[in-house]
Formats: structure tokens, sequence, C-alpha cells
């Protein structure tokens, strides 16, 4: 799988800003591959790129036209369906992160053969794993862990990307959610692969690399979230990482979507992933935490990071306030 | 779901009889349920039934033809489908084990929905579940967990439901693979579950009930295995269980396909355990050791058993040999 930029974003007819949270990801991290938007009727969203024409695209170069956004009703309408046969039609390969498969679409799937288009479904892994082995792999990992979902793993592992490759180090962002594989290009959506396999595809996702190479992989859940702990038990195992950057928003009163279940610790969190990590790398150290500061004064920011370096002894930062790059000197020094 | 017996056991051309390991299970703990074996030509497996052919069968009154059996090369041969065909033009359902879905074998699923019957493909879940909520249900829930996979789960939690269905505790037998729920007539693969929905499925599987009634819940993989642990986190967590039994056979030297990963001591898996069940359920607590004891001198096995009691202060069992009922005593006490 290998989604070819450059992308045209599919805003359909989102009914907020927040429907469009996957476009509007892709469009702040990857705006050299985003070329302009597509908004039907009623769409309530705008990610702040030119709205063009499915035709002007194609001459503009655009490969792929993704499908970042929530449908409503949780199935494809007949007017997404037209837009997406249009796409097909014109020769545009089709991304789309839906629960929904675009196979669903009627006659789509053929229509993309005779075009010898592709449909990606980032959700509906279609590659099979092997089970996980657990054997160490040669090259350096990193992977964001959190004290809950939602806690921006994704936004800081791709913070120190851009850092990191600022600085020349040679590193690659593994993408585990469908945000961050239209981000990539590539990647696997863990928390949609067969149960058995969660560690044996994150393990083929990050394969032996050179000794000095980073991957930076995207965490996915939390160790303490009642729904979803075993995807993120799986990824860590198959992740295997050197490093842990712990992932935090101190805003919740308790973990999403299970209100009798509190947020655990920063500290009760690293211990509960750095014991698991140790399973498959014994040499697993958690290097900072990253907090998500946006809601807070400056006052209640920096006595939150304080706090959050007194209880866990280190580095504390906002990546999108203070950046990543003091956890990134700690990571290569 | 509900698979119906009487069954009729399939074991196919099995090259050996650990080939048909299921049958052998659902033999041993559901005899009045199998009525006879079919065996094709080359088959080097016999479970100890009658060998009957399928009119026969169906004259005696089997509902299901039951496939629990590995199947050669990963695929259904000509011969099995000729078989498969056959049975569903008599009108049987058909319970399927294999990884390759039934659904696969030319016009099968169009003579079975003409004739009215059903297939099972027990490893492809056809259900769709909820996240998981991690909420209290009434009603209370024992689970067997490991220190490996394939080290007595299943056995010793039918081993516990025939000793508290003997005592006329209402009780019910949760299965969570597949030999587990031909055992059951229902259940759910929870390895084969998207990931997502791991522990929603388990919760699912073992809804609110009577205060006094027990859930018996069938075990999966081990908290400490590369491979499965987020299955076996993902379950714990679902199952919520009052109470864990550990299970633990002696002979491994490392976990199982892993050969560079060791086994935990019972007390390490014990407390891993205990740790994540009480994310949903504060007042879980492990209340003995079923260990698999069939390779040892008399002499051997009582020195493992007290060895396990005194490492770990708990009852230690061969389910197989002492039985469970010192187990029970303690659960229902």
């Amino acid at each position: 799988m290998k989604i070819k930029p450059p992308y045209l974003m599919f805003l359909g007819d989102a009914r907020d800003q927040l429907a469009a949270k996957t476009a509007n990801g892709v469009a702040f991290w990857r705006p050299d591959w985003c070329l302009g938007q597509v908004r039907l009727k009623g769409c309530k969203a705008d990610i702040g790129l030119p709205d063009i024409g499915l035709e002007d695209a194609v001459q503009n170069g655009v490969k792929t036209l993704v499908i970042g956004v929530a449908n409503q009703g949780g199935y494809i309408s007949d007017e997404w369906s037209q837009t997406l046969h249009k796409a097909v039609d014109l020769g545009l390969d089709i991304a789309s992160g839906l629960h929904v498969s675009l196979r669903t679409v009627p006659g789509l799937e053929e229509a993309a053969g005779a075009k010898g288009c592709q449909l990606f479904d980032v959700r509906h892994p279609v590659e099979t794993f092997d089970v996980g082995r657990g054997h160490k792999r040669s090259g350096k990992r990193l992977l964001t862990v959190g004290t809950d979902t939602s806690v921006g793993k994704m936004f800081t592992t791709l913070a120190i990307e851009k850092e990191m490759s600022a600085r020349g180090v040679d590193c690659s962002f593994r993408a585990t959610g469908q945000t961050g594989i239209f981000i990539a290009g590539d990647g696997v959506s863990v928390d949609a692969v067969v149960a058995d396999f969660i560690s044996g595809a994150t393990e083929s996702l990050s394969p032996a690399n050179d000794p000095r190479h980073w991957d930076l992989i995207e965490g996915q859940g939390s160790i303490h979230h009642a729904a979803y702990a075993g995807v993120t038990l799986g990824l860590i195992h198959g992740a295997q990482p050197d490093v842990l950057v712990l992932c935090h928003d101190p805003g919740r009163p308790h973990m999403r979507g299970t209100p009798n279940i509190l947020i655990h610790s920063l500290n009760e969190t690293i211990e509960a992933c750095e014991k698991a990590a140790r399973l498959t790398n014994k040499n697993v150290k958690t290097i900072g935490v990253a907090i998500n500061t946006s809601r807070m004064s400056d006052t209640e920011r920096l006595r939150e990071l304080e706090a959050a370096t007194a209880e866990t002894g280190l580095l504390a930062v906002d990546p999108l306030r203070e950046g990543v790059a003091s956890i990134v000197d700690q990571i290569i020094s």
C-alpha cells in the first residue's frame, strides 16, 4: 500500500469542522501534498484549502481523492457516490478512512478496476500478517503512549519526526491510525486488524532497519483503557520501543467513553507501559511527557508542566507551544 | 448463533491424531452430543466414535456436521467440498473451525441458503460488537488465565463448569475459542474479532445476569505472550472477573512460538493479571492454580503442586488428576 500524493481532500457534507478532523490533520502536516478541497452542498467544514473541481485537480497533478471526514449516518450517500465515481472516471485513486468500505459503493470497485485506479480503505486492512515473534530487530524505535485515547500521540510523534528530520536524523513516521496513514502515505490501522495479529502487524510496520535509523511509531489507545488496552498492549509488544514518550491531556475527568474509570497518574501509566515494553525490549525508557495545555492560561500551563516534571522526573512540554526539541535532544544525545 | 446438537464429527483426511484435537475435545466434553465420525480416505485420526455415513447420521437425528480438524495446506480440497455439499443437500448445518471460511467453497453458501441450512464459521465472527464500556455487570464471573498459550485454560474452565453443575450451582461456560464454541454451542472467538472490539465482544459474551449466577469464561493466550497479550488483556478487561484461576504447564522452556521469551513465574503472572483485572473489578482475586502434570511421575507431580502452593499461597491441582472440587469449594464457600 502506498497512497500517492498530491491529494484532493474530500469534505463531503461534513456537519461541522470537527467532522473534518482527519482532513484537517493531513492538511496541517502535509500542506505540500494537499492541493485543494471538495465540498458538497451543505458542507459546514473548511480546512482552508482552495475549493477546486475534480477536473481542475486532475489537471494540477492530483493523484488521490482522500476522504478525511466522518460520514453522516455511517453510510455512503448517493451524492457522495456520484463524486467518488466521477473521481475514478477521471483516473484518481481514492483513499478512505470511513468505517464503511468503499467496496460497498455500487459499481465503484469494478469502475476502479477498469480504470486501473486503486481504492484504499485504511480502516479495512487487506494485508495478511504473521503473528508476533518478539525477536529483537535492528534499528531504534520510539513509541508514543498515553494516559487516554486522543491525547496527542499522533501530533507528538509527527512533531518529533519533523524535528529529527530537520536535524538530518534518519527516521520514519510509522502510522497506526487513519489520519496518520494519510499523512505517511502508508501504515496499518492496528485497531482494525484481527486481534491475533496486533503485535504481528506492528512488527511488519516497523521492520529491521539500519542500526542508526529511528522508527517513530504512532501510539493508540491507553494501557488503562477498558475498551482499547488490548490494542495498546499488542502495539507496545510489537513496537519493542527503545524510547517511550507519554502523552497526556490534563482536562479529562475520566477515561474517554468509560465514565466510571478515572485517568491513571502519569507515573502509574509510565510504570505499566515500561513493564509491558520490557517483554520485548529490556532497555526501554521513558524520555519525556507531552501535555496538551491548549485550554489553559499561561500560569496554569507552566504549573501543569512543572507538576508533571516533579511527578515523573522527566522533561515535560506542550509540543504545540515549546516544541519537542528538548525531547529530541534527550533521544539523540 | 446457536450450533445445534447432535453433532457428526468430520475428521477429513487428518494427517495424525493431533490434527483432530478440536474434534477430540468436543467428543470428550460432550459425548452425548457426538453421534459419530466421518473419515475420508487417508485419515489418520480416530476419536473413538462410530464411523457413520451422512445419510445414517441424518436418520439418527444429527443436526450439524462439525469440522473439528486442521485442513492440510490450509485450503478446502475437492474431496472435502463434496462431503460438505452432500451434508447440506441432506439438510445438515455445518460448523467449522477452519481458518478458511466455508463461504470460499464454491456454491456452498447458495446451496445452504436454498436448503435453509446454516454455516457457522466460528473463526470468522459475523456479529458486530460495541466497544467495551467497563461498567460493572451483575452476576459473578470466573476467568482462567495462563502462564502461556495452550496450558489447559479451556479444560480447567470446563472441569469447573462440570463440578459446579453437579452441585446445582447456576453457571454457564462462556467459550472464547473454536473448540470451546463447539462444546458450548455458541460463543465468540475473541482472537478473531477486530482488535478494537476485544473487550466489547467479551462484555457481550458475558452479559448482566442473576447475582448468584456464575459465568465461567474460557481464557486465551497469556498477558506475557509477545503475540497474543493484547487479546488476553482485552479479555480480562471485558470479563471483569471476580475470580481468576491460573493455568500452567511446567514443561515449557519458553513461551510457545517465541523462543527468546521465557515463561514468567506464577506470582509474576498472577500479579500482572490481577493488576489488569482491577481496572474493571477492584475485588478480583486469584483462587487457585491448575497445573498440567501429565508428563510427570507421581513424585515429580506432588513436588510440582507443593512448589506452586509454596510460591503462591494458593491451592494447586491437576484438574485431570485431583479434579477441581477443592477450587470450587473456595469459590462458592
